[in-house]
């Protein structure tokens, strides 16, 4: 077996000297180098704005849908969507792990798995597609995928749905990050507490902030605010629109007496909400930008703007041992588990 | 007098309800409110990443340079670059101290200051342009600004010619963002050390890392190269463009023997330099992105891809107590004084 890079610049064909991600095209035959794991896929994830595009673009028509699909794997070797730039997930099951990694990682052949890396830099080939769920974008195909030595996986639970263990594990760096940052005592802020990711935070922040700690979920939408209280992990649920800065600080200034957050974790999925997280973060506090949609130059401007020290954190999408500890606090907190299940089927 | 909010949203146009800084318009009417500052500008100092911008847009014409410039204020009633997102600082003499403010703070008309809060949000009218410094981006002009409450400010120092203060002062975040990250023994990694802020950043790691720290200088120029090795502070200078993620890889793996960045700090002023930051920094180890080139989404799927556990964080342009540790910086350390005195007049 040939040895290859870590990060996977041996796949890379064009540009040269760009890395996977980035690059146009890759080299997705599968011939597996000896510090790679070769995957027979058997359900893609779509990242959904790259679904959405493609959906649009072929009418909703499946099989057109389909074949959209494998024209961008066939020309890039990856399914990188041009337009949107974004990749997914995939799940399958482990067919070989390279000489250099078996006994050295915790994975054999059989094993099942979800890849952790995006599919916007995954070596991979479509076969035939084998159904194609239009509302979701997951397609079960047949295929392969390689993951190269530095690529995030995880095995999937027995123990969870497929769909719900995927959920969770998309973002699944959000409540590790927590753990990270949240101390005993501290006040936390949650914004877009009601989503995945700030579910899974709220349950974190609320083991580790511990009983002495103040946590305040923030959510737009009544519904979700009702179904946050009857979650009870908030000391307050707070009825706000995060992309209303004024509000947030005035409702944050009365529900902490002053004090403000230590930290402010951000999970909403919409754009300018970074002077809300700033705002509502008490001087040498800690704002988490766990949102996407968060703009850089916001939130550096915005902090300096209101002359404010606050630490703004980019919220990796990696933390070692991350998909564990979601995974973990899902099967451990039924509401989690109710709430996840509802959504994503059981 | 009128009384103003202290975060200025009574000046604010468009969108209702946004803060100035994101704000699209802000009122720039010289109508100095009862707790605002009302300035008579002498000097902009354009931010680098927004004048390497204009700049390129106006094929370095100065008079186009500066068209572009007063069409930016004339529509948005701050200088706030729609591209870049970015806007910088000036120099000019205090007018009028608003009533509420008067006898609380240690302005008084007739001071000269530098502010310490972005162009970005800043109430600004140019009259005329009196001169440009292509170069620079630093520009005399005949017009009035206003600052908030909440706007920070530092007098002009006595004893440093007015540009140079204003050029430190611009930067003078990166510092003492350093001076907090930076421990004794760690190793540095400094992306674009040969500029403004990288040169800052340069001589407080060397003083924070102390004598058993490494630090390693990234620069493009062979000039730039060669005055880094002048300066003495860096335990090596590496010759690398930063766009360019494998290659900067490859030195950071050769020089620092494969132990990688404790510290990563990212003075580019240039898009595109996100990989390289993550690439250049040890598992568990700390990016700080200071350029304002830097997009959120590459730094965080960036990391995610290549499953590097780095904690990134965004440059606040505020600590406090920046101003002064920067000045202070440029005093103690004679040879970033030549340095800057050199670029920036004596
Ligand atoms: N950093 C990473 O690695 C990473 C990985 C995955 C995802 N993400 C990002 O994380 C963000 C959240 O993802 P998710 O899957 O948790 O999204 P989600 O389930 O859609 O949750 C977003 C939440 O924000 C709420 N919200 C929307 N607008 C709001 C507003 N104006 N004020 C207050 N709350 C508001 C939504 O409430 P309603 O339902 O009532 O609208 C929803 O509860 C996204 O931006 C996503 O791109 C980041
Ligand atoms: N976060 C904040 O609050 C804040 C405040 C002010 C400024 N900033 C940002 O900080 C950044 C730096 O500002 P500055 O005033 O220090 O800029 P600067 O003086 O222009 O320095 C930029 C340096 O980067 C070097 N460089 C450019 N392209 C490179 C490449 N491909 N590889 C390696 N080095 C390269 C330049 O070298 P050459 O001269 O050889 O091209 C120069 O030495 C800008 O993005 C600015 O917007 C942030």
């Amino acid at each position: 077996m040939k040895q290859g890079h870590r990060y996977g610049l041996h796949r890379v064909l064009e540009p040269q000297g760009a890395m996977p991600q980035p690059a146009w095209r890759i080299d997705n035959t599968m011939d597996v180098y000896a510090n790679e794991i070769l995957i027979d896929v058997e359900t893609l994830n779509i990242d959904s704005a790259s679904f959405a595009q493609i959906r649009e673009a072929e009418a909703g028509d499946p099989a057109r849908i389909g074949a959209h699909m494998q024209r961008i794997v066939a020309e890039r070797g990856k399914h990188h969507n041009p337009v949107t730039g974004s990749g997914g997930m995939l799940i399958g099951r482990v067919r070989t792990v390279g000489a250099d990694l078996a006994g050295r990682i915790d994975l054999r052949p059989g094993d099942r798995i979800a890849t952790l890396v995006s599919l916007s830099l995954t070596p991979l080939t479509i076969d035939e597609i084998l159904s194609l769920d239009v509302k979701t974008g997951q397609a079960d195909i047949k295929g392969q995928a390689i993951l190269f030595e530095s690529g995030l996986y995880a095995k999937l639970p027995d123990d969870l749905p497929d769909r719900m263990a995927l959920a969770v594990l998309d973002v699944c760096g959000a409540p590790a990050q927590t753990e990270k940052l949240v101390r005993p005592g501290d006040t936390v802020v949650i914004l877009g507490a009601g989503g995945k990711s700030g579910s899974l935070v709220l349950a974190q922040a609320r083991r580790s902030a511990g009983p002495a700690g103040k946590i305040f979920a923030v959510e737009y939408g009544e519904a979700a605010c009702d179904a946050l209280r009857e979650l009870g992990w908030a000391d307050e649920v707070l009825t706000l629109d995060c992309t209303r800065p004024v509000d947030v600080l005035t409702a944050v200034e009365r529900a902490t007496g002053g004090r403000m957050a230590d930290v402010t974790i951000n999970c909403v999925n919409l754009p300018g909400t970074e002077m809300s997280s700033i705002l509502a973060t008490r001087e040498e506090g800690t704002v988490y930008f766990f949102s996407m949609a968060t703009s850089f130059t916001a939130a550096a401007l915005g902090a300096e703007g209101v002359g404010k020290d606050v630490t703004m954190i980019v919220g990796n999408g990696y933390t070692r041992g991350h998909a564990m500890l979601a995974l973990q606090l899902v099967r451990e907190e039924p509401k989690l588990r109710e709430m996840f299940a509802s959504k994503y089927g059981a």
